[in-house]
């Protein structure tokens, strides 16, 4: 493995292996008051964001420095890019300045696929691309519900919310279906990609039903801007056919966990309450997305199932 | 100690045991080439500014990173952030990504309080909550009083201009009455804070009284959106009334310090040659900055009295 | 050697130095893992960047970190420091911070050489100064030449477009001339500047005649602000009259090289095969200025000809 651009391009076995490594990462650093190794020192990442993201950037700068690797980011406006030349020459300028990987996100769906073919011997990671993936928030998600519920093979899914435009909800459904979860996507039909038939999944309207047998509810964020464009009537009725309350949540299976990918819109796809209620998992999430960027980058950069620590 | 909220919080020996390892850091960083500790190595330090500060974030990114610890910078538009269950959900994302202090600056005063609360096991540090506090800036400032002055007890302190909005006068008004120094506050009385009786300070509009006898002139920086509000009539009005002229500063003392948290309006507040002369010690402040904030995180961090190079 | 501020500061043999030592970068981390060097642990170096720059920012910190030394970027819109009072507050205090280099971007010509007055023992780095000058631009340069074409004296440079706005064009044909390089502008009257004949360089209106020739054709980014200006009449005419066609491409000698300072705009200045030919070397100029920036660096702060790994 070169890159790590989509879900879909990882066996079972794959993804298997970077969960494994990130629960190895975990178990490195627990209790350790000193957070660093020396398994990336002399190596060079960039964050390249033509998005903002306050989360996922300092996440991996996270799992960079804890691994002593030299981080260094860059912001784009995506107005600055308008062309692929020149998101080619700034991917090429990256690599010529001497970066090893380049993380990063884009508004536009394959923006990281084209640029790890103009920049094939170096690390790319999507960090996010438009509406299509983003896999370390995926692999974050499994290992969380693998900590919390273990095997993922056989569990029931719910992901609730504006699937359409959603990177996470692609990137989950593949990977949990690759593992052999059952995923039923809640949404209202206007927020449903076309072609969802054949994604692998169940899709539903009813989201009282579907909760009951749920082990995982998995909330997306709504965009608010989606909620002028037409998608449905109005926040109010969003919130009472599609949010998390406290009477739906309180209709969960007990061992049943909730998850959100941040950031939580409280109030609206979730009751305050519920977002800090034990099994809302949205924390535990945050701290295995560190764990995870490492192992993507230990493995892109180094090699899954070598020392941890370097052989530096 | 857990966190730096508020100079309120500390006592005269709590206040004084950070600026004694302030002059502990300077001591030792004195005159070397190789400005790094390896006191912080394997810590995380987020700064968080949802205000822009070119002087304080670099100050404190400064002090984080020579004492190795890995600083992680987030600016944010306080306009994404107008729910204060945002800023718990940021807070609380922060320190599930592995922060060990979170240094923040905020427009609403009580921010850093709020964010203490919801992250109560890692350190806070407030960097300036709206017009509330600023405490590392008053540590700082009486760190410099001291090194020019001597012991702070007894001297008298003129702090001039818009008290009103200035946290930089309440943080340094609350530490010096504390450590028993006489506060005087110059303004125009549209610009000083309700019940500003009870400070423990005396008033005065009357300037050129005032600094006959001051040890410490310490000037504010004048907000020019302020200037429109009708706080006072005019630039020329202010400058001439409560402006440190040339004039001005020759009927000090002869051993009198001129001090001004930055960034100066040079001949708005103060007067171009002034803010230049020899005994006017703004740039002693922004290097004290640096070894208070150093004295602070290794307080929150390790602990007081501990080996400044670690023991790691 | 205090400060690079100007190409016009150097003699052919400081020139040859800096160039010589970059190339001993290069020979050092050739082939390496881990691009880390001991070299500058414990300095403190800030970029300060009044102007967007991806490249050369992003070059200066790669440069700084491979040699172990803490960077700390700032990034500030030049309105909010319309005043000469104010940037030299800015400087001062970054010194006052601790700062051992002050790497900067400003849109005023000369404003680098003004920092340097104020804050004259700490090195400064002049990273483009409005139209004025861009040292490490014509250093890079110059190493890429060398590598290519070996010896620089008696080749025949053709540099390309708005000679005018262009501190890339200025910096570069000082030090081309100063090593013995034959230069010629080509670029319509309108974007030369006034005097240009005191340069000298040869000035060419005629592109097809001067390629024939040329060992090295340097073209110029294009701004588009300009074209509205009335400085040429149409992007059109600009392409047809100055643009490296294909055509234009393969009327060059066949040992000749294209170079671009980036970023390019592909289809404007150069086209777009051209720019992916062999015998362009845009990316070669990337990556030789990072070690171009690690001498300068190292010859600042250490000094030229000393051990690149440090003796600390």
């Amino acid at each position: 493995m070169k890159h790590l651009l989509s879900i879909g391009d990882l066996s079972a076995a794959g993804i298997t292996e970077l969960m494994d490594e990130a629960d190895r990462f975990a178990e490195t650093l627990r209790g350790r008051e000193m957070k660093k190794l020396p398994t990336l020192r002399g190596r060079t990442i960039f964050t390249l964001f033509y998005e903002n993201s306050t989360r996922t950037r300092s996440s991996f700068e996270t799992a960079g420095k804890w691994m002593s690797a030299d981080v260094i980011n860059i912001s784009a406006s995506s107005s600055s890019v308008k062309k692929g030349e020149s998101l080619k020459d700034t991917a090429q300028t990256l690599k010529a300045v001497g970066a090893d990987a380049i993380i990063m996100r884009h508004p536009s769906s394959g923006a990281a696929q084209q640029v790890a073919r103009w920049v094939d011997d170096i690390a790319v990671i999507n960090a996010g691309d438009g509406s299509h993936q983003h896999p370390t928030q995926a692999l974050l998600d499994a290992v969380t519900m693998r900590q919390k519920l273990g095997d993922i093979s056989g569990k029931h899914v719910a992901i609730v919310g504006d699937i359409l435009h959603s990177r996470v909800a692609r990137s989950n459904a593949q990977l949990l279906t690759t593992l052999g979860a059952h995923v039923t996507f809640v949404a209202p039909p206007t927020l449903l990609p076309l072609g969802v038939e054949s994604w692998g999944v169940e899709v539903s309207q009813d989201f009282d039903s579907v909760i009951k047998s749920a082990d995982v509810v998995m909330m997306l964020r709504v965009q608010a801007e989606r909620m002028r464009g037409g998608f449905f009537p109005s926040h109010r009725e969003y919130a009472t056919r599609y949010g998390l309350s406290r009477a739906r949540r309180e209709s969960m299976r007990d061992d049943a966990i909730v998850m959100h990918p941040g950031p939580m819109l409280r109030g609206m796809e979730i009751n305050d309450d519920v977002a800090d209620a034990p099994n809302t998992v949205v924390l535990q999430q945050v701290t295995a997305g560190v764990h995870v960027r490492m192992a993507v980058l230990f493995s892109l950069l180094v090699g899954t199932g070598q020392d941890l620590e370097g052989a530096k």
